[in-house]
């Protein structure tokens, strides 16, 4: 059986951030959409990496994605800001966020900003990285007022999107990356899963009439994603899903209640400064103490080691940064024809 | 069948008020714990009201809870303060706490408050109406790092605590208030269960070999509480437990890695206000939009109509309110001993 292509991942930026740059973005919103993409890949975040690129090229030819200009600022107060996002690049925009708020936590211990009418914003886990790295610890959540997928707990009508956050928190190794969506599953995940023809595994929707089942297919057919607990006590996925639609809609001051039609993101972004509370030195001692009790918790007889959230991806990336990166099945193919179309050279396997 | 006795709530608080203060609390002090107590009974969260009263005055009395004094500022940056609690009650800590919070919320847009070494702090939904009333978003987190009943999800022995994490959500009605453990269940609802002989809903815990398994009981035979989402998706409850104790342990600078013995509770206090992000009146728009569409998402045939997180326990707090509070069978026997010792007239029935 032949290896699949692996490619360098920089090969893979350049490639990308060429393509978005030919559809019109302005360079820097180029490179940062391009390197987020491959990032997800890296991390193993399949569904959120380069298989994005085309539906955002089609989103820029449209000019749903919008290629150039700056977010309008609506609010700008001393740790908190809020941003009209223009329906720019949302990956561009959350970066930008994010090293605002770095900036701002360090002055005033804990800074955030809300965005309104940002495009999608891709992975959020990429994200944690560009603070944790700087010892900060942070928070990104997201939603699109312009879908539902996922019912109220209780409820059989889609009120909310899977309503992700993710949560960076820095220790002395790799930083503990939490990515969890407020549904049990995804969007993302509910669509290939349906394309090939395979089941959820476990009752993670409810289809038209309110019933559990695993079947993709149903949320085509009327039915709902259901909260994270699922069933059993859904009621915990469904108060983070108001927690984030409040966050990112209700502090934004825009949302479902403007009954948006554009394929976009509200989106929050919080940073603490360890260094302003109880001391960077202290932080890591504490969040590094807690990671190795749950690594050195034994599995069940015969079962995998305990992972931290996020380690495989921190391993995966290594590997792939040191060895070259396999794309899921189908990706450059799906490439192609925008490669052809923007005239730019496929990336050369190794 | 006999009615069960109701109190007026204004006479329950002024009956454990007294207890508190003959146990040696200043004023300011006895009464906030006797407030909060009453309120969460008035809420509904009876394993958290005055079911809590007499573990507090034990703990007064062996010195474990300190009666008197101020918590020590560890730190104070312009939106991010951490303080030493001292041990001194927490719900008093807390109320201080997210005074301070939304007053510096009111300043720099967003405020949090790290506590370590607080006593314990009650039920996290009952402060959420503290800033709700004053058309604040909150979030309050705690963790125990003395104690450890929740394994990591994929590990056998226990880590963390059931690290709750409750939101304060301001709509033009009723507040949304979230209030979510990162386990399925509670400590103190497993007692329970255990105490009357019963067993949880679903398989909410692991045995001692890590098989999932419905017995509250196997978590003093060396058991875990199973992570939300449970042996299906329990990454989910463990990543919000590490995130809770990141807050709680690693903002505050103190925590596992100490080691402590005493009972205890780290606390993480976070405001945002809404006027200096999008606006307030933007705000409550959007939050009470989205509530009145789950309100709105029917039930499956012949199921009850979705609620919103807090609704019932606002509901059940204006009966209290008008028409007196029905305690859960023993809190009131429970506490006779106390009133004889501490010299207390037990509140009369309605």
């Amino acid at each position: 059986m032949p290896t699949e292509p692996h490619y360098r991942a920089a090969d893979l930026v350049r490639f990308a951030t060429g393509l978005f740059a030919a559809a019109g973005c302005d360079a820097g919103k180029a490179s940062a959409i391009a390197e987020h993409l491959v990032e997800a890949d890296l991390m193993g975040h399949t569904t959120h990496g380069l298989a994005q690129a085309g539906a955002y090229l089609e989103e820029l030819e449209s000019g749903a994605m919008v290629k150039t200009g700056e977010p309008k600022v609506i609010a700008d107060r001393p740790a908190a800001l809020t941003w009209d996002g223009g329906f720019l690049p949302g990956v561009w925009l959350v970066r930008n966020a994010l090293d605002l708020a770095i900036e701002r936590a360090r002055k005033f211990g804990i800074a955030a900003v809300a965005i309104r009418r940002s495009h999608h914003i891709g992975c959020l886990s990429v994200y944690l990285r560009q603070a944790t790295e700087q010892q900060m610890m942070c928070i990104v959540a997201c939603s699109d007022p312009s879908d539902a997928t996922m019912a109220p707990f209780g409820g059989t009508t889609p009120v909310f999107t899977p309503d992700p956050i993710a949560i960076g928190i820095p220790t002395k190794g790799d930083p503990i990356m939490v990515d969890i969506s407020s549904s049990i599953t995804t969007n993302a995940m509910t669509g290939r899963l349906k394309r090939e023809g395979k089941r959820y595994p476990g009752k993670w929707a409810l289809d038209k009439s309110g019933q559990p089942t695993d079947d993709p297919a149903a949320i085509a057919g009327g039915g709902t994603l259901l909260p994270t607990g699922g069933a059993d006590h859904g009621h915990k996925g469904y108060g983070l899903a108001l927690t984030v639609e409040a966050m990112t809609q209700g502090l934004s001051g825009y949302g479902r209640a403007e009954k948006p039609t554009i394929w976009g993101a509200n989106v929050y972004v919080q940073v603490m400064d360890p260094a302003a509370f109880g001391g960077t030195e202290n932080y890591l001692r504490e969040t590094s103490w807690v990671a190795d009790l749950c690594r050195q918790s034994p599995p069940p007889a015969g079962k995998a080691k305990v992972r931290l959230p996020g380690e495989q991806a921190s391993q995966r990336r290594r590997q792939g940064l040191a060895n070259g990166l396999a794309l899921y099945p189908g990706i450059m193919a799906g490439l192609e024809g925008w490669a052809k179309k923007l005239k730019a050279d496929l990336p050369r396997p190794i």
